[in-house]
């Protein structure tokens, strides 16, 4: 853990120039809006350690995987997000030197991240190794209003310098690929052109034929004063752009609006592509900074207005979940199937930008409550989109009969991992797709998404669980051998306990869904039937598994087992590794990591949080108690979980030690990999801790309930939820709960095992 | 299986050109000599498919191992055995045409091996697309009296073409390497010159100095009269060489020698690499083709005095173990303790020529026994020199105090294999270590080498092991979890049988031995004390794991477990796979292998054999009747262990299938891999098939015993044995059994469990 910002309820506050931390840095600043974004990389040159990113939506890089010994059914590409062409940089030279932060004299440097307008500044003052000193001001917005826009302010005062300041502001197509096989380049760059109005940049990432089209105009400033007239201009293979200027006495200064398209062959046909970009950048430029900006506030006022948490009391917990909101709504607009969210979001390569489960652990759930929008409904058609290159997947493995494994990562839905214990292993993911069904179904009301789509996908599902259960002599029982459970410190495991229940859980479905469709939408029904040459007997042989799944357990200790095998370890709690030996995958060699009992996140007490309603709060208590203390919480996906369960089984201050650490993970570096990236799929889940944790929320007998309790220093918490139509505000104070409907008719919600009705204009107020 | 070659109890014959299995008969036409080989290319152009090889002993090259997800531990460089610079190509052109079997048209063609001669013959009549007609006829050799030297004879007779014929030797620095990633090319050309005598190409492998000097100078001949004058000099960046030239008419012949030197930096200095290589090119002409091949013959005249195994009645057989003992002495000549035996040898670059397990399981018992030079010595003093890296390894997973972790896959002692499964767990590879050391003892009477080397192994190994073993306070037994055992099939278990016992039995012998060489050799045991730091109280903790290692067993089934949780496969037999998806490791998907009960081969089996007498003929019936039906024998290590097993429980039958299996299982290519290389360590293993199978030879009570049977259709079978400086023939027929002692005193012998004295001159004659 490393704290290193100022705490502020809406600001994200960095003071000082830390070269020896500038990649966290550049990290915590990323800004995106959902089509592309970058990390928060200087705009001038920096000749040290850096992580240059700049990342495009749905556009993919396919990757040679070749490893020493392949296994039959591995991939033959890896797909990757490549780091785009540069289009946010802008150099500044004086008559003979060039602005380095590598090099110069930094003084009063710092950073703020504005999350309520979606603002980054950056304000520091330098001075050359000749003595000139200026001061910069820079504004940078990737602008949520106009989605194909990058806009940059630059501004440099003189304090003793007389002569020209130079501005300079490009599109480099030459760019350095931090996961790069060999130092590969991604990208083919099929024009560059720089005109005295605009220049652009149009590229084709190798292999494939995605392209995009970065292009750029500019306003110079002297003072306030427009400066017009011809600019240098600059035309290189890979680069293209400008250099503008003004001469400058002390106190005078420079200001370079730099405005940039980016558009990509899947919004653009690519005939056009280079048209519209510059087409763009010089609308951009008409309509100017102020108006820009203020579009682009506008947009994120209405996405607090409507997503914002209040926490009173509580400044750190505060940032960190405003952090989190500001970070999942810059990287995905949910306006569009095709895409999904990476694991890093646009703030870094790890995991190649690709769809992992986090999407249906965290991002569904979150946005299937917390948005009135249908972002959690593109984010499942992009599953069933994706379910024929399912299907092709389970058949590499040699699947048969239409059963689907979801890849673990992939871009197009094939699966793009290439190592045996994740790709062939990991098939529990399967399982949190069929879940995510079902929630949306429960939350939303609407069972025809499943008729039109869903079903098909749990019935591929189902198939694949039937084929690859297999029948035990031994134990008179099916087993599922062979696997990895979410706890990925366990590998080719069998009888994961939560893969196995979780298996059962989706067979069910299925099987209940089926007759539901049947009924209530026969037509569908016979046309997914006939679709997908789904026969009655299928489902008895389902029932035999649901009826004679092998769940391990342990009576003595009275606990659920992690997995055979498990209760062979030697049985310590996280608190006997040395601290310095802390994140262990940093530390230990994979093979004892393997065979200690620690465990990354728990996969007993996922299943707990997942299919709560199955487990009573003793059964989740002695559990919890056991696990949770061998637990190191090494995957993001851990600490929201915990939290949950902690405030399910009353304990407040375990809950709250987990919450911080969910909703910090990144603002404090929790597991020191800041440097590579945010932790943004699973930053939902730090919102899913106090909507499921502290406000206690679950769906007991189809009606909503809340069960809530405050951490002891809180005033209050309040945020908004929308159910079947509704939305609701719920406010949770030390004595008391307000909840108010916000949208919506009337409703009958349970609130610490009583029913209430709620309606329009009537808050309800519960004294605890 | 595919048989394609001739039966011949002394030659290896392909008829016909099959450019289908082009590369399948390159790899069985390999030469070596210990110092380097070559597949078995065709001199000339072919623009075809084709796996062009050459390798040098002891030069590696550094490749990189980048994978996807990295562990800690991984090491950075896979080292790898480099296609060297291509010595023995000679192109043959005419006036306007060049030879190329890929476009010419093909007659008569044919391929000889002489195994006891060790020349490889080539003949064809080829007819180009102009209509001239050639006959061919190639000679070609890696001479074993020589090292340095390969030589080449390349005979052109025309049939129906008149004018010029050039033949031009040359040597190609620039090579393909098969297993390259991303073509990279692994040699610097340092130097390439040609002059009117010799021609010559200094390389370098990449990232490492190693270096090679390959020189070569030629005689050309008309029908039977030298042709001498300048050729014309061929001198390019990366290839070296010479074109020279006859007129012929019809019924003419030219024939060219090219005598190359091949010299690396492990046997020269660099600064005298070439005039070293250009010298020894130079004296080979002098003493020109006739003498060369007759020392050379000479050679291999000796290793077949000493070696040969005779199976009279039986020509597939006979053919089979002479190609297998021809392989291995081409490919180790046991005089330098820096080399070991790749398991392709120098045939192909699959697991890039390292050293693996192979060595110490197949090739130190036959070389102990078969040899009467101290070749395996010299592989045992290979580890010995490794120990400080095999520390390293351990060090690098986390393990303290001197202790040792042998790596999987080697070439400097460091472990550059970067599969988690087999790096870090297939740990079982170090006890075959004190197993060869154990049976070096026994074989020679010799344990002054353990007080100087062999000990300080088995202390480091053992310490390995008490740190790796945990206590399961469940089972009550210390337990090793997370192993992949030999029957690696099988990945990340917990408590093979096979690496449990076996710690077991290495524990044991190094406390066996701490006292026998404290007793024998108490200097030598004071020093070895100081070096390794070795405390009394170490054998007290090996100790209590000897007394509580968990075995897995199950008695309802009367048999061993191969691990925990194996009996809860689906356990059905191999006959049930169908004919289509043999070997399953090119048809199935990894997850499918790990989870079937199909065995590569037996963790169990191996054990019974390794350790023979610790189990009885019942034990031993009783789990191959279980283990062997469901074990697919898709390691080439496999056959010949259940060959042993299969004769002494008596089955004759199934011994000789899988001692048929074993020894022909290039020749007939049973598991579709051939085109990859020879599987030259597990050669060793149809040897050690005969006299431990078939013969029964085993040490009980330190007594020399046999225990012989012989296949229905054998009339008999004689081989040499060296036991404690006496050499031993040992001839068995279908009625007796007759023992003569070549070299040596005397020795007490137990035949069929009654004790005989043996002496020389006086032969043992024994009735069945």
């Amino acid at each position: 853990m490393k704290k290193f910002l100022k705490t502020d309820e809406w600001n994200i506050i960095e003071e000082g120039f830390h070269a020896d931390n500038l990649r966290a840095s550049e990290s915590i600043f990323s800004l995106g809006n959902g089509r592309f974004g970058q990390r928060g990389n200087f705009e001038e040159t920096y000749t040290s350690d850096s992580m240059q990113g700049s990342y495009i939506a749905g556009i993919s890089f396919l990757d040679r995987t070749r490893v020493g010994w392949w296994k039959n059914g591995y991939p033959h590409f890896f797909s990757r997000i490549p780091n785009a062409p540069d289009w946010s940089s802008i150099y500044l030279r004086l008559i003979d030197e060039e602005l380095n932060l590598a090099q110069w004299d930094v003084e009063d440097f710092s950073r703020r991240l504005d999350m309520k307008e979606g603002v980054a500044y950056r304000d520091f003052e330098v001075t050359s190794p000749k003595g000139n000193t200026l001061k910069i001001h820079v504004e940078h917005i990737n602008s949520m209003a106009h989605q194909n826009l990058c806009l940059i302010k630059y501004s440099v005062t003189s304090v003793n310098y007389e002569g020209k300041i130079s501005l300079v502001p490009y599109i480099n197509g030459d760019v350095k690929h931090e996961a790069s096989n060999f130092n590969e380049k991604m990208w083919n760059i099929l024009r560059a052109e720089t005109t005295n109005e605009y220049a652009y940049l149009r590229a084709q990432t190798k292999r494939e034929d995605s392209q995009v089209c970065c292009a750029m105009t500019y306003q110079l400033f002297k003072n306030s004063k427009e400066v017009t007239g011809s600019p240098i201009k600059i035309e290189k293979e890979k680069l293209v752009g400008f250099s503008a200027g003004a001469d400058v006495k002390p106190g005078e200064r420079v200001t370079l609006i730099k405005y940039a398209a980016i558009i990509s062959s899947l919004y653009c046909d690519r005939p056009n592509l280079v048209d519209q970009a510059v087409s763009e950048s010089k609308t951009a430029k008409a309509k100017g900074w102020d108006t820009l900006l203020k579009a682009h506030r506008e947009v994120w006022q209405k996405i607090w207005d409507e997503g914002d948490v209040i926490i009173d009391g509580d400044p750190e917990a505060q940032q960190g979940i405003r952090f989190n909101i500001f970070q999942i709504n810059q990287s995905y607009q949910g306006d569009d199937p095709r895409l999904n969210i990476g694991p890093k979001g646009f703030t870094g390569e790890k995991y190649g930008g690709n769809t992992q489960w986090n999407t249906e652990l965290c991002c569904v759930p979150y946005f299937l409550l917390a948005s009135s929008k249908e972002m959690a409904k593109n984010l499942l058609l992009y599953r069933y989109n994706q379910l024929p290159k399912a299907i092709e997947n389970a058949a590499k493995l040699g699947f048969k009969n239409g059963a689907a494994l979801y890849p673990m990562v992939t871009f197009n839905g094939e699966e793009c991992h290439n190592e045996w214990e994740i790709t062939f292993e990991e098939i529990h993911r399967n399982n949190i797709i069929v879940l995510a069904l079902m929630n949306y179904v429960i939350m939303t009301g609407n069972t025809n998404f499943l008729a039109q789509y869903g079903l098909e996908i749990m019935i591929a599902i189902s198939r694949f669980w039937s084929q690859r259960v297999s029948y035990s002599q031994q134990k008179h029982k099916y087993v599922i051998l062979g696997v990895t459970g979410p706890d990925e410190y366990e590998n080719n495991v069998n009888n994961n306990w939560y893969t196995n229940y979780s298996c059962i859980q989706t067979l069910k479905a299925t099987i209940c869904q089926l007759e539901q469709i049947a009924h209530q939408f026969p037509d569908e029904y016979t046309n997914i039937r006939r679709k997908t040459n789904f026969q009655s007997a299928e489902i008895v042989h389902w029932q035999e598994i649901i009826d004679n799944m092998y769940l391990p357990e342990n009576k003595e200790l009275g606990i659920i087992v992690q997995d055979d095998g498990y209760l062979d370890k030697e049985l310590k709690t996280v608190d006997h590794i040395p601290a310095e030996e802390r994140p262990v995958n940093q530390h230990w060699s994979w093979d004892r990591i393997l065979r200690s009992c620690y465990i990354k996140q728990s996969d007993v007490l996922l299943g707990m949080y997942l299919y709560s309603s199955d487990f009573d709060d003793e059964t989740v208590r002695h559990n919890f108690r056991f696990y949770e203390p061998r637990t190191l919480h090494e995957s993001s996906l851990s600490p929201f979980v915990h939290s949950i369960l902690a405030s399910r089984i009353g304990d407040i201050d375990k809950a709250y030690d987990l919450f911080i650490h969910a909703t910090r993970l990144d603002l404090d570096d929790y597991n020191n990999e800041l440097a590579q990236g945010l932790h943004v799929t699973s930053m939902a889940g730090s919102w899913l801790a106090i909507v499921h944790g502290f406000a206690g929320m679950q769906i007991i007998d189809d009606m909503l309930c809340f069960n809530p309790i405050i951490p002891k220093h809180w005033n209050r918490y309040i945020f908004k939820l929308n159910f079947r139509g509704c939305n609701l505000q719920i406010e949770v104070g030390k004595n008391e709960i307000k909840i108010s409907m916000i949208e919506g008719k009337e409703l009958n919600i349970l609130i610490c095992k009583v029913v209430y009705n709620l309606s329009r204009g009537k808050d309800l107020i519960i004294k605890k």
